[in-house]
């Protein structure tokens, strides 16, 4: 790695935290709206993260680097905890006066669109400091679809390469064609949050509540301005079924939608993911219903909207609950902490090991047990119509093990710091596959991470990074290949 | 599959079934010495067992069938299938009247030396019927490695056959190589259960429990003849070292054993699956020991003994237990969850993923995290001085993700049958490694299976079986290619 490319990135860096800044004058304009004096803060933060990034990036200027795999996982890995770090300033300062731990905590749990949350009084928190926190996860789930289109395609990161946009979807010239595509993502997703507000506010939401839920329910982040979460629109199953449908679509493939949106192509639709990823967000959704229905009696429209609402939250790694559905009895949990794996599809807001990695994984599998009998056999693992070559079948299953072996870590590290076994599980797993709530007493969808020991809020908040960058993204930067010239 | 591959199989297994009634004469007679009406039971299980398999041997006479993949498959299933039934009859008929599905649950946990027991009552229950689960377990620790030397390295299963002997190994002719290897083997393992014995028994423990739990330690099986195990033993630490060793001695390369102890090859031991097992034992060992001296404040010592013996006892896959190690704090809880997965080396008598496939498994993370840098770079994948090929890596992850779906399969169909988080992740989990004890109230270390509901009894057994024969070798006769003609 050379002076140069650190140096640049620091720069580039610097410029983000200028934007930063900027961001902060809206819920700034929200406070003083609503006469709140927390506008203060906001505008102070963004006076010293401004005047700051500022200063850095003025010193940090210097010519274009060549880019390389490297400078961009070192860019990439740079510019998220920037965007951590600039989201805690307002946490700290404001009248919640979260300390150093929490606020971390808080705004990588934010940033990275994961939703688990260490603050309570939200019904009556300040209105600017709900709308931080919510725009924090509107713009990580928009980073996190940009990284998984844009970047990590590039670096070959976990098998996402296989979904790099082909230049023949769209124009000739490399440079319309990031600036094209980039400009119809922006444009999708906000539309996205504007139509999911408006159908909030319609189904009864006040307008605040719908414009803060709108953007995390599109960014599948999942965290709300009620200490309670969806509690409160149990009897108000539009709401619910509303932030499914949006959920779901936070989870589908962005480039597709694009495609689809954008150029009408239909087959595009056709990619298996998302058949994939819709099966098996059906098969837990329809399963725990009828588990609902004759174990505790629920009638069924009322088991399918509890079930479909909470195992759509957990699979899209949004988090929501509109029920503690830890007390749903044994097999509700177990599929929970099951579904707490699955994930969305390539290229969305989601996180977890996604659709098409099981895909694969499945495919390789079934490849192998046929070696078993036939051994001279020639297979291929096939992807819809295209061919996983061996470059893409490896990522995948590196990063399927690194994921395992990073969850057993922290499993450890964490039961060190005095957690139970289910919390210490169902929280390192939470964490990585950027979902939110956990199991058990504590963390469960009913609980909050408030009272955790601070080491475990430290573990915690990196594996919520780790999971946001596809792990290999950030593991790779703490080898000593990295590093040497 | 041929009929006539089929019939083969049958014949087979039936002649193997004689060898088993004939095994039954042994108890039978212990009971006579002992004057217990039981002697009787097992006579008359070995006149049913002995008429019944002579009949189906005599039935299915064939010529010799060619050995194919799908042949060995077949036959090293009915194998341990037939062990499992025939260890039932006695269970049943014996004056503790094990229904059905608790005799194929305890003849399973036996024959696969997994040491799950719905059994309670035993210090005081007939020597015949105690002698009979630790004969089961002795002989089905002799059939893993068996199983784990001959077939399954000749199946390229799950990356055995990078441990295939190697002709140089042994002798020229195909013949002779077999059989004296064959010989070597039985005669180190029964010399070690010997062994063993005398140690046991030297150590303080009756004539009769020395030889029981020798039979069960080498098998790294688990079986004890007290309801709470190694408990009364705490007092006599040598009793707990003594089996610490033999616990390591039954997870070691028994091919490589044979090397050293037969021809003094030394190099043999430079196998780096070795160094690895031992360096994980001794880590969880240590770590727990210094976790319990801060938070127990238990003298050092004693804290060493606790530890090393019920972690050595996880690892290895045995099962027993000295303490209910379910008690001593979040960490050692967490430590003995994440243990469960690791296992011994290849051709021994333990279960679990194992050393090698760690070492491969991580050989292969470090040269994918290269990759990412370097994406030109030619990276091959070593194991001690030798080159691990494509196939092998294949094999290794193939074994890992069946592991990792069929446990997570498993957990929902636990839950399903009402068994709470924790006993359905440990439950699965212990089955598929052939440990025994899980974690919880249920079926922790001072636990005991005989609760459980039915379904979830038949689950585990079976995931005994598949963890047994290294999951692929069941999997692949559930395949449509492997009947096909």
């Amino acid at each position: 790695m050379q002076s140069l490319a650190v140096r640049y990135a620091i720069h580039i860096s610097a410029v983000f935290a200028l934007y930063l800044s900027g961001l902060m004058l809206i819920p700034a304009l929200v406070d003083l709206y609503y006469d709140h004096d927390d506008w203060q803060i906001f505008a102070v933060s963004a006076l010293l993260l401004g005047g700051f990034s500022s200063a850095v990036a003025l010193a940090t200027q210097s010519r274009d680097v060549v880019a390389s795999p490297r400078f961009a996982f070192l860019l990439v890995n740079m510019l998220w905890f920037t965007f951590a770090v600039a989201g805690m300033l307002p946490l700290m300062a404001s009248s919640f006066q979260l300390g150093f731990t929490d606020a971390f905590f808080e705004s990588v749990s934010a940033a990275t669109a994961t939703g688990a949350t260490v603050m309570s009084g939200l019904d009556t928190a300040p209105p600017g400091l709900l709308l931080w926190r919510s725009l924090l996860q509107c713009l990580g789930g928009l980073g996190v679809i940009a990284v998984g289109l844009f970047i990590l395609p590039f670096l070959n990161i976990g098998g996402v390469s296989y979904f790099k946009i082909e230049s023949s979807d769209i124009e000739d010239k490399p440079f319309a064609r990031f600036a094209t595509f980039a400009v119809s993502l922006l444009g999708i997703y906000l539309s996205l949050v504007l139509i999911c507000a408006i159908a909030y506010a319609a189904a009864g939401m006040t307008i605040f509540n719908a414009v803060n839920h709108a953007m995390t329910t599109v960014a599948t982040a999942g965290m709300s301005t009620h200490d309670t979460s969806f509690v409160r629109y149990t009897d108000t199953p539009a709401v619910l079924w509303i932030a499914i449908v949006f959920m779901i679509i936070g989870s589908l493939p962005f480039s597709i939608m694009i495609l689809f949106i954008l150029r009408g192509r239909v087959e595009a639709l056709r990619d298996p993911q998302i058949r994939v990823f819709l099966g098996y967000a059906a098969f837990f959704s329809v399963a725990v219903a009828i588990y609902l229905r004759i174990t505790q009696d629920v009638p069924f429209f009322e088991a399918i909207t509890l079930s479909t609402f909470n195992f759509v939250s957990i699979i899209t790694t949004t988090g929501y609950a509109s029920s503690d559905y830890s007390l749903w009895g044994a097999f509700a949990v177990a599929c929970a902490f099951v579904a707490t794996f699955l994930g969305g599809c390539s290229g969305s807001t989601t996180g977890g090991i996604k659709a098409y990695r099981f895909l694969i994984l499945f495919r390789l599998m079934a490849n192998g047990l046929r070696k078993l009998i036939y051994p001279h056999a020639i297979v291929t693992v096939r992807y819809g119509d295209r061919t996983v070559d061996d470059t893409m079948q490896r990522a995948v299953v590196l990063y399927i093990s690194s994921f395992l072996v990073i969850w057993v870590a922290l499993i450890i590290l964490l039961a060190a710091t005095g957690l139970d076994l289910t919390t210490a599980t169902s929280g390192a797993l939470t964490a990585l596959t950027n979902v939110g709530p956990g199991l058990g007493d504590t963390i469960g969808p009913a609980g909050n991470y408030a009272t955790l020991p601070d080491a475990a809020k430290w573990f915690l908040a990196i594996a919520m990074l780790l999971g946001r960058l596809e792990l290999l993204a950030v593991l790779v930067i703490f080898t000593p290949g990295f590093w040497s010239r």
